[in-house]
């Protein structure tokens, strides 16, 4: 089991963002420099948490990516959810209908066991990740590293 | 993100050795045709639950598989981590160490936050698994079940 590398890559533009002041844009081009990524591959995730109401996209000369909302309103999971998805790591197949002792269909009303025990993983993962904000992330950052990314959005602002 | 179908076959197998008495054996066709599985492909599986030492393999002519210890000490856990891995979902690739505006490695002592927040979902997503045994999961199951399992596995014990 595997998260996209994408995961690591939008949480820190949402929290290179989250450093800017207030409705700070950045380009794709700013974005994927400020970590050295490959821009081709980050647009996608970009469009994906475009999509998910994570960023806003503004179009035209000055024209890129900003949050969608303030950045303690958005947490770790909403950015994660934009990447990988809502649905859950553990697919059950209903194998105990199947087979030479396969359960009747009418005798399977409940969810089976380990089905649910395996969600039950699934959301604790989830809730951990609800638990902490791109904001909190951003605040936490040391003052220089902070005083850098300001810098950078600042003199990268599209014009 | 996903987990190999092998998590929910292996889960299941254990879970109906654990139904017969204590040092049930069956061999692979009897576990696979229990749950109709593709014989071939579970043998993989059988082999990695063996190696993390979930299963234990007995040779000969009533070779088979038994589970290595009571099923009240073997954790869902011990059985996803036999299939997938211990490896945790996110890897951090140090991103914040490229790109225009790179943090020097000197100043990364502490690991990323970003990394620490997947970690501590990634540590709570074992720690529900952790939670759970295959023996209880065994007894949970309906008297008929049980019943029908017991059975099946007499009828097929390796001559
Ligand atoms: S039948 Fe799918 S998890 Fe049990
Ligand atoms: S540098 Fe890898 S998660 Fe932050």
């Amino acid at each position: 089991m595997k998260l996209s590398q994408g995961v690591e890559w939008s949480v820190h533009c949402a929290v290179l963002l989250a450093q800017g002041p207030p409705g700070t844009v950045a380009s794709r081009r700013t974005l994927a420099g400020f970590y050295g990524l490959p821009e081709a591959y980050l647009a996608k995730h970009l469009k994906s948490l475009v999509r998910s109401g994570v960023l806003h996209a503004t179009s035209g000369p000055r024209g890129g990516f900003r949050l969608a909302r303030p950045a303690a309103e958005i947490t770790v999971l909403d950015v994660v959810e934009a990447v990988e998805g809502e649905a859950s790591a553990f697919v059950c197949t209903e194998i105990r209908q199947r087979g030479v002792c396969a359960i009747p269909a009418e005798q399977c009303v409940r969810r089976c066991t380990v089905d649910r025990i395996m969600q039950d993983a699934d959301d604790a993962w989830r809730e951990s990740l609800r638990g902490r904000t791109i904001g909190e992330i951003a605040r936490g950052l040391s003052p220089e590293v902070r005083e850098r990314s300001r810098g950078y959005l600042a003199e990268n602002r599209p014009a």
